[in-house]
Formats: C-alpha cells, structure tokens, sequence
C-alpha cells in the first residue's frame, strides 16, 4: 500500500510517526495531509537506509540538490561527493538527473548512500544514446520501471506536456527550457504523435504505484525568461497537471506539482495561488523562481529571493538552482552554495510563515552574537566554516570584530 | 539654493535634467517629486565631477556601498580599490564609514575620486579617539561641519535617537546594533543629557543647508535580529524621524529616511508601507533588510532577498550588505558581491515594479541565450567575468553547456 492508501484508511504509518517528528504537526495531522493529497512522503519501499520526510501545506519548507553527470562531465564518484556536502548543508532530499557515463551504476550508487529522498527524470534514460526519433514509448516506460523498481523514491514526469502545447511553445521567447519538456516536444514534433506519458498517464501510475513511488508532475513548459513568465503554455500545462494529480490521487498514488522558473517577483504570489487552487492543494515543487535573467553566475541569489517568496506563499518544496545554472554543471563548490542559499530561502519563509522552530534557531544565532560568544554562533550558524574564515581571516584580538573594532555596536548598553 | 528650494519655484536644475536621463520619468516629472520630498538629489556643490542622480519614488531602485577603514583596518588605498569596483558593478552611490587611520585624509581622497554622491556618518569622527563622555555636542556640530564643507553630498544624522529609548532598547535582544545609534545612546546614558542630533536638529538643517547636503535621517534603533523586528523602539524612532523630515522640508533641506535592519519576510511590506505612510513619501533607505539571522558568510543572500521585497513595495535605496557582514570588515571581494547581490535585488523590484529599460535587459539577455551567442550574453550580464569563468572551465567546445550537453533544450524548437 502507498502512503496515501494507508493515510486514507484513517492509519498512521511507521513512515508518518518518523516524517512527523520534524514538523510543526503530529503524526495523526500529517496523515490527514497524506490522505488529502495536501503531502507526499517519497519513500520507495527499496530504498534501504531512507530517512522519510514529507513534504507539502504547513511543513518545514524542503530542499532539492540536483546531481548527476552529464555527457560532457561524467564522474560518479564526483556525484557521490556533491551528494556528501548537498546533505551536510540541509538539502532535503537530491535528484539525479544523470544523462553522461554508466547512467544505471551512478543512480545505484547515489541510491545506496542516500539516506535522503532520491528522485530521478526516467525519461532521460530512455533518450539516452539515441536519436530522438529512434526513441520509443516502451523504452519510455522501461525506464521508469528500472527506476521505480531501483528503488527511487519519486521521479518526475512530464505527463504535462502534450501536442497542443507546440504552438504555444513556438510564440516564445526562449522556446521550452526544461530538458524533459523540451525532450518530449521533439519527440511529438517528430513523430507526430501524443506524448506518451500523457496519452498512457494511467499506465504510469500503475508502475509508480506498486513501489509507492511519489510522482512528481514536470513542468515541462516552465518559463526560461522573465518574458515567457505566466504564459498561455505555462498555463495550459498546469491546467493539465492539475488533472492528472487528481487522476493519481484517485488512483492511490501520492503526487506534486512542478513549477516554474523564470518569474518576475510580482507575479510570484499569484503563480502560488493559482497552482494550489487547480491542483487542490497538492505540495509544490519550485525551481527558483529566478526573478531575473541578467545575472548567470548568481542564480543561487534570483533564485533565492523568488524561492523565500515563493515558499512564504505556499510552495512547499524548493528545487535548488546554484551559481552555474545557465553555464556549466556545478562543482561540488557551486552544490554548497546552491544548497545554502535554498536553505535560507526556505528557512526565511518558514519564519515568516511562523514556524516556532524556525524563530527559535534564529532567537539562539542572536543571543550568542549578543554575547559576542564565537564559539556558540559557529555551532549554531548555516556554515560554521566560512563564518569561522571570515573571523580568522580578520586576525582580531579582542571579542569585537573588523568592521566596528572597538566601537562594536554590541559592547555594552 | 538646494535642489528642493529650486524644484519648489518651478524651476529644473541641470541636476534634475542630468539625473533623469536615466529615470523612467522627465526633468519636470523629477522636478515636481523633488519638491514634494518624495525624490533627492544628493549633490554637494562642493562635490567637483560628481553625476548627479535621483532617488525616490517610482525611479531607478538605487545601490549604495558601503567603504571605511576600521581601527583594526585602516588603508587609504584599499577603500579607494573597493570604490572602484563598488562603482564597476553598479553601486550608485558609496558611503564612507571610516573610523580608523587617518579619517578626514581618506574621505578627502574618496571624495576626490567619486563620480557617484558619497555619504558619511559625521559623528564616527566626533567620537573617533575619545572616551564617550568626554565628546561635547560641539565635536558632533564641527563634525558636520567638517564633512559638509569638505563637500560630502549625503550624511546620515541619527536624530530621531532619544533620551526615550533607553528603556526601549534594553527590552530588547540584540539591543541596539547602529554603530552611530549605539555611541549616542551610551553617550546619553553617560551624560544624563539629550541627543544634541535630536535636540538642536534645526542646527543640523543650517548646516545641511548651507551647501545643500541631504541628510539621511538615521535608524540609530534598527532591529538587530528577528526578535527585535518592528519592535516598539523601531517604531518610536520612525514616528520621530518622520516629525524631523517634514521639518526639513520645511527649511528646504533635502532628506530621506533610513530603516531597518533585521526584518522577518512576511514584516516587509508592511514596514515599508508604514514608513512611506509616516514620512510623507520621503525616500527610504534600507539597510538589507535582512531575513534571517542563521547565515552569517551568505548576509549579501539574506538581505537580497529582504532588500529585493522591500524595493518592490516602495523602498528605493538599497544599501548593500557583504558576506562578511557581522565578521569582518569587508575585503575587495566581498564588496564585489556585495554590490552585486543588492543590484539584483534591486533590478528584480524594478522589473516587478513595471519599469520597461529594466524589462529590456532581462529580454535582451534572453534573446542572446536563447541563441547560444555567449559572446552577446557575456557582454549583457551584470558580472562579465564570473559568467566566462564558469563557461571556460568546463572547456566544452560546441555552442552548448556542460549542463545538458548534447540535449541542451535551447537547440532547436
């Protein structure tokens, strides 16, 4: 049975008890979210070592790290170690978007160490290798099987994208930027056919409901520039989405919603209302929002601003995008601060969003930086290690630091 | 006469026509906002070379930087290289803060190097060198003077600091954390006197006057912390300051309002709107805000996220904050990103905010993208050298990147 199946039946799981304890809500209230679709505990039934979480409406905001080698840059050991410091600095859970190399031996490997969620995009796989036209809807659904049956605990597919959208597509900017989504619309645009993950949408849920798999519903038309933000075929895709989350919510298979992308910072609030209205409230899975398109090398801080707002709106579940986004795959450097800066993302929302426990590690940061107490903040800030390089960098004597010296703000009063 | 005497009499300065070439509104658009204290020109005539601009409502989000050696840190030539790449990524405006060396040799060698307005805190230097209570009202005044004359276009004067909020303050967690706010409140504690800044405020506007200079009127209480976030001494403080600034209008002298500080998310809005609504519209100055205390090393990341929300709903100048905020005194480095981080900030708000050249950017940037000329989109991006970097290290030689390969999305479609 999956989590929602068992949630439905009014009980409470091991998985539940182990999620809740993290949270702002008791076992009992996160089974009422998990049966109404509201939160998803990925946690494949395979994946030995897992640590569930859950994700979704009133919960600690989440953190993906994406991983995964590319056919330019295809080390696994490479992905083992940005997996190793992705976890060491809060990322919740870690995709492995692999498409270089030995794609089978990097997941297994990613899954065999995680103790976190893995998620991975099957369809990668099945057009791996090939031409695009060459490519068929068996070795579409093979590949999801593979994962599903590895023991992945949610993957993304893009059941959203369908012919309809080519001409939307085409009145772009930036065309379709999501490297599934785009996949899928040259799959359709060659062979002339309906996207299969849409057209046999049931079948999937059938494969993903057998190892309690998380669906997660790809934008796959996710705007790539502030132009293209809020449009027709953004739009058109989440209409669909929010159809088929209820299909694999009827169906017993726990789902979310992706979303976009480039977005613009006043039009944040209303892509967040508007996705849990016709998706009825199923957990939401940003990527960014990036507020602005000038700035590659910095897309860990406009995605940042767009995530803290996003996530205090309601999304539930923060794609982390990192400081090579738009220009090469990100070193295990770039993983770090990718992951970091989502974390404080998700974390400022979670303030705002008045989660006790949130306040509390910032009330404690303070009251040891009051104290001019180092010691204490290091242990308790994100990165005790560049703080701590900051400081000594400084050389100073005294308990007061660089900037004030001795007219330090904090002495005294 | 100040440019507010003159917007007053109907007249256009040449530093109304200078400054709003690169505003979304005309010189008689500038003007009318001058004299209606919703818009500054900070311009010092003493200040030779200087480009004029304009900040206030409805213009261009503005950046300033923050420079200044420390008594731990105290080199001329260090703060004159971060000016100049303060100024190279975008700062509009640089703040001496220095309180250690030689004080008046490096804001003179600033000032001779500044195009952009340059600002100080006059009473650093009062108080630079003596113990608390042995400063005299008169060392504050000359201070002033001092800075004024040598043809400083902005200072900021604490005078909304008062005998009143000592109780305020020690309510609190953090305290108060305002360098300038914190010497004066001990100064009061000590003396048993009022603020001479808050008491003979009608001193500090003759002087201000005499050469048109705009006085940032202080937030000496800004929260230092969550905890402390739009707490009673904040907000004592802003009623005051907004009293002080209808005074200057008043005599003619150019002022905008500083604010906080250490604000949660969902707080933003409503103290930006709280500020506009008590200040009659002035210009408000934000430093950050910053919205989480956890990421000491990442402050360039939190106040982004605060400063970006904050401009969005009105605030229009942003005052940079490094990764070495609450460390050390910032290096070269730091300041780049620095200024960087607020830049974004503030050009994400102006997108929000509707205005069409910062819109142009973000789509001209995206056309080059879109058609994978990296030559055109390194010429466009706010940081040049970062973007080629990341693209030169992954050594790939086709059009695309090391993300995607040879399934980049923006090929094709």
């Amino acid at each position: 049975m999956t989590q929602l199946q068992i949630a439905r039946k009014g009980k409470v799981s091991k998985e539940m008890r182990a999620a809740a304890m993290h949270e702002p809500v008791s076992a009992a209230q996160l089974r009422k979210l998990i049966a109404g679709g509201k939160a998803v505990i990925p946690a494949n039934a395979k994946h030995k070592g897992l640590k569930p979480i859950a994700i979704g409406q009133g919960l600690r905001t989440k953190v993906n790290a994406n991983l995964g080698t590319s056919p330019l840059n295809a080390s696994a050991k490479k992905e083992l170690e940005k997996m190793k410091v992705a976890v060491k600095y809060g990322a919740d859970t870690v995709m492995d978007l692999s498409i270089g190399g030995n794609i089978d031996a990097v997941r297994k490997a990613i899954l065999r160490k995680a103790t976190v969620p893995v998620g991975t995009v099957p369809i990668y796989q099945a057009f791996f290798g090939k031409r695009i036209r060459d490519v068929t809807e068996d070795n579409m659904f093979s590949a999801i099987e593979k994962h599903c049956s590895d023991g992945i605990d949610f993957i993304t597919v893009h059941s959203g994208v369908s012919r309809k959208a080519l001409p939307l597509v085409k009145k772009r900017l930036a065309g379709a930027v999501s490297r599934g989504g785009s996949l899928l619309l040259k799959w359709i645009a060659c062979n002339g056919k309906e996207n299969p993950l849409y057209k046999n949408f049931d079948y999937v849920l059938e494969i993903a409901k057998k190892n309690d798999v998380t669906l997660s519903l790809g934008d796959g038309l996710r705007p790539g520039c502030i132009k293209d933000a809020t449009d027709s075929a953004q739009l058109q895709e989440l209409r669909i989405l929010g159809k088929l989350g209820k299909r694999a919510k009827k169906k017993g298979v726990q789902a979310m919603i992706e979303g976009p992308g480039h977005i613009p910072l006043n039009e944040i609030e209303r892509n967040v209302k508007m996705q849990k209205r016709l998706c009825n409230n199923a957990p939401f899975y940003v990527l960014g929002p990036i507020v602005t398109d000038v700035a590659p090398g910095y897309d860990h801080i406009t995605s940042a601003i767009g995530g803290a707002l996003a996530a205090y709106h309601g999304a539930d579940f923060l794609c982390y995008v990192t400081p090579s986004e738009h220009l090469s795959l990100p070193s295990v450097q770039d993983v770090k601060e990718g992951v970091i800066a989502a974390r404080i993302a998700g974390h400022a929302a979670d303030i705002a969003k008045g989660l006790e426990a949130a306040r509390q590690w910032d009330d404690n940061v303070s009251s040891a930086r009051k104290k001019l107490d180092w010691k204490k903040t290091f242990e308790l800030v994100i990165d005790k290690e560049k703080a701590k390089a900051y400081r000594k960098r400084s050389k100073v004597k005294g308990r007061e630091c660089t900037m004030c010296g001795e007219y330090c703000a904090l002495k005294g009063l």
